[in-house]
Parts: structure tokens; C-alpha cells; sequence
């Protein structure tokens, strides 16, 4: 992972600014032969896609996709299927609304890249926050729908917010039937209500609020991943923090083993029809950076949109105080429509590392 | 990162097995002219070197570095200086018992890489944990010291324990100065005896815990890291979760930001001298991936320590349920002497965004 | 370099194929400030363009270039320059004829990678070549514009025929001033005409030929590359041979150096004002692969264009011997059009060295 | 390939200096479960001994190789295998002869690399060329070791010289059995007695002279490299042109086939019982990057040794006019030990691009 491009063998390559004319990305190392349409993407991207509850964001994207390159349709093969070359995908920026950027021009948003890519480049696009947007993470998603064909139908791959604010759901009250059902990607029904209240109460304030994002990987065999800067959780670590606006990142669990005895943290086998079962998942599915077969578990905690209603103290680029407050339509919680973006991200390290593994083993 | 190699300009790429006749890594990149001894490595290998207390393992490791190439000592220049060239650093194992492997040979040990290495590979060095032993760490304390050479003296890097099992430090009691007084890395006074009493006690009972360790580094310029794969937090994320045990990564309030509301989570800003400064930390240092000027601040949940007395139900490489015991001289808590490994790895990442920085704007 | 990237620092991704909706690339790495329009990307695109004398493709392609991303106009920056974020670059494929591609969907073109693609892949786009097409090299002379910018107007970048077919300029009447004044990049004025008539030959009788081409690079400053595998005329050399049809690359005096002395190969030394002046330049700008200062110089070797009116023995898909001709408006020597972008691979080769160099020595 | 790795996923990362303590490299990504000892390695290490023959250096290096990691022997296997980590060898230097290095220390030989080194890093280690001496080459000998395992029975790899000065076989008369009964690895034998000749001369004058070596891989199925920046001829040419003295690189009929018509140039085919048979080889095994099944054939120019004893006009580090010879015991022709060497970067070219063929397609 380094500069604006993440992955080894399935490597993605992202690129644009929130409000230049679009946004893409470039997906190679693809293995031919896949089916790959447009329409199978855009259904990843419609769940990333603003405007969709009062929840989120009113802007209006279409975030269509457009296949530019990689991908063939010939009477032979049955479908568009990938051709093993690089996959150009492109979403145009539709929503561009002509306006004064006056004071997001001027004056560094705490909270936001502004100061740090001013200090870092001495020149930036600062309307809707250019290549610092999370408009970018439209491309990953786009990236993460090939990573799926990738994989296969054998691995299924999941997210749901477990917390937004201080309010964290009841892990015995899971249900993944309903986590399409509710505008949150919430899987404990009872929680949805209480969101929901406190998210109006939050949009209202004119505030904003952070969340918990769990991901989940059913299905991934054993193997994959490798010692000992190749180790599947490291990538997932890195691949989690690109994301906007995340500050942490935990396999199984995390945080929590820290508090846990050795009798308990580590995860008991026992043999399993022609392989082993193990009696929890402390790990989150990794060991020695090497996948166990277990479901690969993450979760990454997401900050408050920096964009809130209330003046904040910042300087401008003059070097003078001065207060902000930032006007738009942004999302009280940028938490809920990261969650197909994780998922995505998810996808793409895995898909890296089934062709890593295979590369290096035959299998 | 990928393989045993990681970083882009500053690169460091290790190798070998707790039983085999030595360690090292090579440490390629590093910019010429930069004073290099035996000793001054050395300082950083004796503070995670095992056998220091009652706290950490018993083996005697001497853990001498030798340093093979790269470094030249010429009447003109002040002293050993690197030459720009590979730095290649070697450390023999030198407390190889002569032992009966057969139980972990055989059988694969809970909550450690056993039985993942041997479904990747289907083979592994079994002795002493092999590659996934945390041996392996001191090649990375080695390249730390190189890193550190790199940073210069303007960059202050520390680390310390904040919660050992279920017992964290009182942040408001937090005084670097006694860190080093301790057998813990505590910056809590009042916290040691309770650490002591509690491990004396995970201890004798054959038991381990888990720890919680937070790395600092001040005096970092703003501006180093980069959008969107290569991240600064990005790089420390990928970095501290290749470390052996480690199970969570956060920066800055982490996984508490996502309790946090908007106004409350977003660091404001006001002038100061020539520059400005920031009225919280929550972001630890970074913004958009990139360096702020505020100190970087980065922490990792360690498990515990998976060789324990007790014994825990498992399989054996024929596939036969059975029971295991881990023998040996293993540490109660393993965050302790994990934390200049921390530092050492915050180090060389810093060392490449340093040199990636430069190299993009010239300054 | 690897997959569709090469660089390290300045980065270039490139996709597309002859037939799709587009070709471009992603310039990462790119530093900020630097000023990049449209119009100067196209005056290098346009000396590649096909269909500009009788002697290169009668294909219409404007090759019209795009800039999608990473360059930024403000007021208070003197024109469009370049923020530092990845710079998309798109060029529409407008002439598309729609033709009945049944010969070579099926035939495998004797000289073309049509076989091994589909050996590899089992799937290609066979129309106009599609990924293997010399279209491709259209989106590596815009890369080559920006990597022009970054090294700046010290550092002259020029290249030139010195053999079509058998034949061989003479190198003393050298004179880059008629280089861009005749349609084969030629600086031996007495050649013009030979050439003329020979490729009006070849070209009637529907046969093709080859080509050696020079490049060199003026201004480079000593110190630029790396030992070992981080040469600077090892990255000349990989970034040559992935340009269509080439088939050898050389340094300085080249294969040509095999045959000297020791005596006459080594170019001495003499000091000249603050620095040293060569006494010749066999060694091509390069020693260890590390530039000296002299003038950088490569040649490289390109086969006869296979596309040939000739019938030409192979198989097809179904395993049958058959012959095949290769219709359509192809150059009769790609070499000419070649020029541009082995000029490109050059100054995207130093670019990437400059800022490499830059990281690790701060110079 | 950079800094001083080469390799994606079949990595190779070298280490020292010519007069250091040791030399050695660290191969990464290698498969488990092949057959590797120091025997086997060390017989192509013996290949590249200086000191066999009147016509190479008399310096006596034993280059004993030892393995530090990356390879175990348990009872379960049938001897020492590679467990897929990192393997780490080394050779020590042991013919460091004490010795006055005023001269080189102080005066930039013409021809080597020492200006460029101290233009670049401002300090080198001058003891016999430090890093950028040949010495560097034995570990990729070593390397090349491992590759050949990884590539299997199926694939034989041989290399010969082709001309010597001014003196060139006669392709008719090629005879690989030949190769190894000679000291030039020459496999013409009517040339024998003239290179014979001719190097003693050369030698007696104090002189050198340059080499073409031919490198030729049987075996490689087709499908391997990939377009267009993964090209299998661009990774060979980048692997040759790293090796010390090379100025020009070649495939199949490479500068050649500049002169040759498209028709004579283009390998027909014909099926050949499942397969398909190539008419002729001028595209050296490689079409659009990809193998096409035919032998892989490459050829690679090594200029005169610069140490010679003709005194040559150079300047000191103090920036004065002088005359330098070069004593010592260096090799007439450096050609004829790079034999090895090249066959060792096409093994470890080829094995790193059936890994990366194997990881994209699972083929």
C-alpha cells in the first residue's frame, strides 16, 4: 500500500477530486474469465450512495459506473467476462453545485485535511474537500464489486454498525436478516429505534456523531495471508485506516483480549468432521497473520463528521483566528455509509490474498 | 509492506527462526552519512532483551547485533557512518536448548500460528515457534535504531504500558520520567504495585494477560504521510498489527472517538508563534492520513501471552482431539517487552515518510 | 515495475485497449505546484499521432487528452498546476471502425501476442490488438509530458532514428536541428532521402521494417540511481523493452562496447571548472548505475511491424494451419512513432529517480 | 526491482560490500517443501569461483554459502526443505588481503562507479569497489540456486559466450556439450584456441576486453509475464542490465532484427500435435511480454574490465589532475564469469513471473 494505490496482485489504483469533472479507479491484476457488468457494480454502489434516508447526506450522486477498459464481451465467452488487463472504472461527478468556497478556501475545518494537505503540498482543491472527500471511497466500493467475483461464492462478506455514539447494540440480539432492513446496517432490532431518536436529536444539534463498523468473511479457507509483513490482519489494519475518518482498527477481540486470561483468549480446537473446529474466535479468524478458516472478523471505529453547524476556533491561511462553521450537506454520521466501503475493502485484501497464496503455494 | 519487507524508501526486510543460528534483516535506503555503531543498536536490544525481571521470560538471550555491511569507518568521516548501501544486522541465537519438541511438534498450540502455518505451508520450523516466534522482534528493535539515526534528534520517540489485564493507568497521573524506573514501561506510579501484584499472581498460577501499550512520537514536522494508501496512520496501523499478539491498532482517542460528538471530537486550532496549535489531540497527530505537527500518538491491544500451564483442549497433526500443556520459559504478559518493539516499528515508518516526504516536495 | 505500473515514486498506471470507450493512465507522485495543462500534454501527443505523413498509420485518432484529476486552478496560483494527488488522464478512442474482426478473432498473427495472450488469459480482446496494441503507448507520452515538468528545463530530452531497416545514419553528421524537420526523426540530412525511398518501397510492397532509435538525455546532474537492482540504467532498460516491438536496449557504447579495450572503454577524466569533464562517453551517462553527468544515452532495437500484407503461415483457435494476411492501415516501420515515446519512458525514468534521489539524500 | 531487491513474488534482496565481513541475500516468497541444501547451491557458486582458470582473477574466495534461515529438516520430510520464509544465505569474505588503499580511496578509477557513488552519497567504501564490486554477484548466484529449484526438472537453463573482443562464434558450430569443457564457456569449439589466444595477449598487456554472453531458458510453457509494465522481457532486461559491466541487453534476434524485413521476421506457425510448432525463433521465446513456449533467449554486452594497468588520465577527491592504474588481481575478461550470474538472474526472473502467473490465473 502506498501512494493512492493498495494490493499486491489484485492491486487498485484510485484517483479525483470530490468536485473535479469524475472519480475512478484502476483494478488490475484481475485473473481473466470473470463476469463483470456494470450493473453487478453499481448494486455495491447503491448502497454507498447518498440520499437514500434522512440519516445520511441529501446530496444527490448518481454514482453511475461506467467498465472503460478490462472487460470483453465475445460470442465465445458468456457474458462480459474480465480479460486479465487493467479494469478502468469511472463514476462522473453530477452533483458539482456551483458555489462560493470562500471560507472552506480560506480557513483549515479542524477536524479535516485542510491544514495538514496545505502544510504537506502548499496548494490543494479545497472544494468539498478534493481528494480528501469521502466521495473517493465510491471507487473502492466500485473496486471491492470485481474483488467479490474474485472471490467467489464461496466467501461471504457482510458488515453492520455495532455502535454509533455512545450507544452500542446487544451482540446476543445479532440478526444479519435484518441489517438491510433498517437505515443503519443495524443487526439488533432493538437498537434501531433508540438510533434513530438519537441521530434526529444529533442532525438537529446541527452535531454529528462517530460509530463501530463490524465486518465479517464467511468462508475463508485456511492459509491465506503470510508472515510477517504479508499478514492478512496487517493488510486489513492498513486497508481499514485509508478509510475516512477511521481511528482505529481491532481483529476478533481487539481491544478486549487485553483483558482477557490466557485460558480464555486462546481459541480451543477440536476435530471436526475432516478438519477442526475451534470453540470461539477470540482471533477473529487470524493467527501469525495467517487465516485459520474461522470467520475473519474486523471492526474499525469511525470520528464524528468534522463538519458540524456549531463555530469552531481555527486559523485561516492568513495565519489569523478566526471561527467556522461548515454550512453543506454533509452526514451527521459518516459511521452508516462506510459500511459497504469496509465491506469493499474487506473484499480487496482478500482477493489479494487468495492470489498471493496461490502464487506462493499452488493451492 | 508485504512478505518479511516492509516500507517504501526506508526498508527493512527480516528473516529467520527462533532455533536457527541467527536472526537479522537488512536494512536498505537509508540516506548516507549518518553516524551507525554496534553499540548504539545495542541500547535498544537490551531493553527488550528477555530476562530483565521476573516479569518477562527467563532465557538467556545475550542478543548481540552485528553490523555486516553498509556501515564504513574512514580516517575522513567522524567515525562509523552508513554508506547508503544495504545495512545488513545479525544477531546469533545463542540459547538453543537441546529439547524434545515432540508434544509441540505434534500438536497444534491454541491462540498461537501452529496450525495456520501448517495448512499454508504444510511444513514449519516447529522449534521455539519458528518465524511466528516473537524472537523475531529484535531484528525490527535492530532497524529501529537505524530509523531513530534517521529522525534525528528532533524527534523524541517513547512508549509505555497503560493497562496490563484489566487494569489501566490513570491518565492524569502519566510522568514519562518514571517509565524507565520500572520493570513495566508504567508511567503511572501508582499503578506498579498493582501490576506487580497481579502478574505475580498470572504467574505462579501458569496463567498470562493481555496489555495495552501506547507509543508517542513528538517533534514529527506537518506534512509527512499522504493520501489515500499512504497514509501515515495508514503505514503505523499496518505496522504495529505485524507485531506478534498484537490484536488492535487505534490513534489518537481511537475507538472513544466514536463516542464522542462532533464539536467535542474536532481539534481546534488557534495561532502560535509562527505556527498554530491545537486545543486537543484527538486525532494523535494525524489528519487525511497526514502528519499535523501535534504529537503522533498510536496504541495496540496485545493478547496474552498463548503458552500456558493450564491445559487446552486441541488437535494433533493426525488429527486426534488432545490436550496441551506449554512448557517452557514463556512471558507472563508479553506487552512488556513488546513495547521498544512499538517504538522501533512507529520509528521506521516515521524514517519512510521522512523520506517519502522529501522525496515528492523537495522539503 | 509490475502488472500496468512502473515507477516507485513517480508513479504511471496505464489501461486501456485499441478498441474500448478510452485509454489513459494515473500519474501518482507527482510533486505539487508544478504547472500541467491540457496543451502541454497534447504538443507531445501530437507528435506521435498517427496519420501525419505518408510514411506512419493512416488512422485518425485526435488523441484529444483529458485531465480528469490532480491539477487545480485557483486564483492564487499562477495557472492550472498540480496538487500532488493523482493525475487521470483520459484520451477517447474515436476512430473505432466498425469491421468484421473474424480473421484475427480466430487466427493467431505470426509476431503478435495474440497467441501468448490467449494462452495466458484464454480470453482477449482481439480488436486492433486491443491491450497489446501500440495504442497504448499514447497514454505513456501524457505521462511523459508531466514527468518533463518535474524535471524542469535544465535536463533536454531528445530523440532520434539512427537506422531504418539496414539502414545506419552516419553518426558524424550528427545534427538534432533537421531532427522534427523531416517525418522520420532523422539527423543524418543524407539519410532523408534513403530512407524516403526505401520505406515508399517496403510500403508498396505491403512488407514492414525495422528500426533503432536513440535517446538521450542532457543535464543530468551525477548521483541519480541506485546500486543494485535500483539502476538507473536497469529502470532505462525495463521501461524500454515495455514499449511495442522492442527487442534490445543499450547504454552508451552499448554491444558495441564488447569489442573495445579496456584502454579504449574507460572514459577518462579531467577536472573542468568546479566539476569534471569526460573524455568520452561510452559508459552512456551511467556508471554502477548511478548517472555521472555526461549526457544519459540509450538505443533501442524495434522489430518490423508485423502486421504484413504478405501471407503468413500459423494456426488458429480451433488448432487448424491456416494463412493469414494482416489488413488494415498499420505502419509500415513503428519505430518512427516510437520516438515520442521512448523519449516519454526516459523522462518518466528520471523523474522517478530524481524524487528517489531526492528521499534518500535530501539533495 | 529497487533499492537492492529484485523480485514480486519470488524475491531476492542483496547485501554487502566487497571487503566487508560477509556478503549475502535474503530470498523471499520462495514455496515450501523444496528440496534446498548448501551442496546444491554451492555447485553454481563454484561456477563463479575466481580462481579456476589462468584466464579469471587469481584471487582465492571460497564463497562457501551457508543457510541461516528458511529451510528445516524434520523426520517427516525427506531432508532439508524450505518452509516459505525468508531464506537467508551467506557467503563470508575471507581473501580480504590488508592492503594501502590511498590510491582508489583518493582518485575515481575511469570506468568505475567510484565518481558516481561519492557524487550520490558523498562516502563509499573504496576497499575493491565496496558495493558496486562484482563480488555483489555471488549472491545471486545463490539466489539463482533457489530459483532453479523453484522452476523444477522441466525447465533447463544454460548460458555461453559468444564473443570475446572482436571475436565471435559461428552460431553453426553450437555445441552445448562443449560449454562446460572449456574455461570460457564457449560453445564453439573452433573458437577455443583463438579466445585462447587472444585473452593472453590481453592479459600480458595488462589490458582487458569485453564480452556477449547468450543466456537461453528450454522449457518456460507459454502464458508467463504479462503486459505491460509485467512483461517477462522487460523483467530480464532490467535483471541483466543490473548485473555489473552490462551496457546492452537483447531478446532473440534483439538489434538484429532491426534490419530484418517483416516477413523474415515474423515466426510463423504450425500445429505441432497439441501444440503449435514456431517456424523460427527471432522473437527470442517473448510476444507481447508473454512466453510463447519457445526457448527463452537473451543476450547481454559486458564492457572491458576498467582496472586496468595502462595508466588512464582521471581526477582525485581533491578535485586534481591525475594518472591512476589499477592494480590488483582482476579478471582480463569479467565476461566469462558473468556466465553464471546471468543464468542465475533469468532463473530468478522466471521463477518469480510462475508465481505471479500461477497467483493471477491458477494455472
Amino acid at each position: 500500500m502506498s501512494h493512492n494505490t493498495f494490493g499486491h496482485l489484485f492491486r487498485v489504483t484510485t484517483w479525483g477530486e470530490s468536485h473535479g469533472p469524475a472519480i475512478g479507479c484502476v483494478v488490475d491484476g484481475c485473473p481473466p474469465g470473470l463476469q463483470l457488468t456494470p450493473e453487478f457494480i453499481q448494486q455495491f454502489l447503491d448502497k454507498r450512495r447518498p440520499g437514500t434516508s434522512r440519516f445520511v447526506t441529501q446530496r444527490q450522486e448518481e454514482d453511475k459506473v461506467r467498465i472503460l477498459s478490462g472487460v470483453f464481451e465475445d460470442d465465445r465467452t458468456g457474458g462480459p467476462v474480465t480479460t486479465g488487463t487493467p479494469i478502468s472504472l469511472m463514476i462522473e461527478n453530477t452533483d458539482q453545485r456551483s458555489k462560493d468556497y470562500g471560507e472552506i478556501r480560506d480557513s483549515y475545518r479542524p477536524g479535516h485535511a485542510d491544514y495538514a494537505y496545505d502544510q504537506k503540498y502548499g496548494v490543494r482543491d479545497y472544494r468539498g474537500g478534493g481528494r480528501s472527500s469521502a466521495r473517493e471511497t465510491a471507487t473502492r466500493v466500485a473496486a471491492g464489486a470485481v474483488a467479490r467475483q474474485v472471490l467467489g461464492g464461496g466467501i461471504t462478506l457482510r458488515g453492520a454498525v455495532v455502535q454509533i455514539g455512545p450507544h452500542a447494540i446487544d451482540r446476543a440480539n445479532w440478526d444479519w436478516s435484518i441489517v438491510e432492513q433498517n437505515p443503519f446496517w443495524c443487526p439488533d432490532a432493538a437498537m434501531v429505534p433508540k438510533w434513530e431518536a438519537f441521530l434526529d436529536t444529533t442532525r438537529k444539534a446541527g452535531s454529528s456523531c462517530g460509530a463501530i463498523i463490524e465486518v465479517v468473511a464467511d468462508g475463508v479457507p485456511p492459509g491465506w495471508g503470510a508472515p510477517i509483513y504479508g499478514k492478512l490482519d496487517g493488510d486489513i489494519a492498513a486497508a481499514m485506516m485509508s478509510i475516512n475518518a477511521v481511528k482505529g482498527v481491532e481483529i476478533g477481540a481487539g481491544f478486549a483480549s487485553a483483558a482477557l486470561s490466557g485460558e480464555d483468549n486462546a481459541d480451543e480446537m477440536r476435530r471436526s468432521g475432516n478438519g477442526v473446529a475451534f470453540l470461539s474466535n477470540n482471533n477473529g479468524g487470524v493467527l501469525g497473520g495467517i487465516s485459520t478458516g474461522q470467520p475473519v472478523v474486523a471492526r474499525i471505529a469511525i470520528k464524528p463528521t468534522s463538519s458540524i453547524l456549531t463555530p469552531r476556533k481555527t486559523v485561516n491561511a492568513q495565519g489569523e483566528d478566526v471561527d467556522i462553521r461548515t454550512k453543506g450537506r454533509h452526514d451527521p454520521c459518516v459511521g452508516i455509509r462506510a459500511v459497504p466501503v469496509a465491506e469493499a475493502m474487506l473484499a480487496c485484501v482478500l482477493a489479494d490474498h487468495l492470489l498471493r497464496h496461490r502464487g506462493q503455494t499452488g493451492r
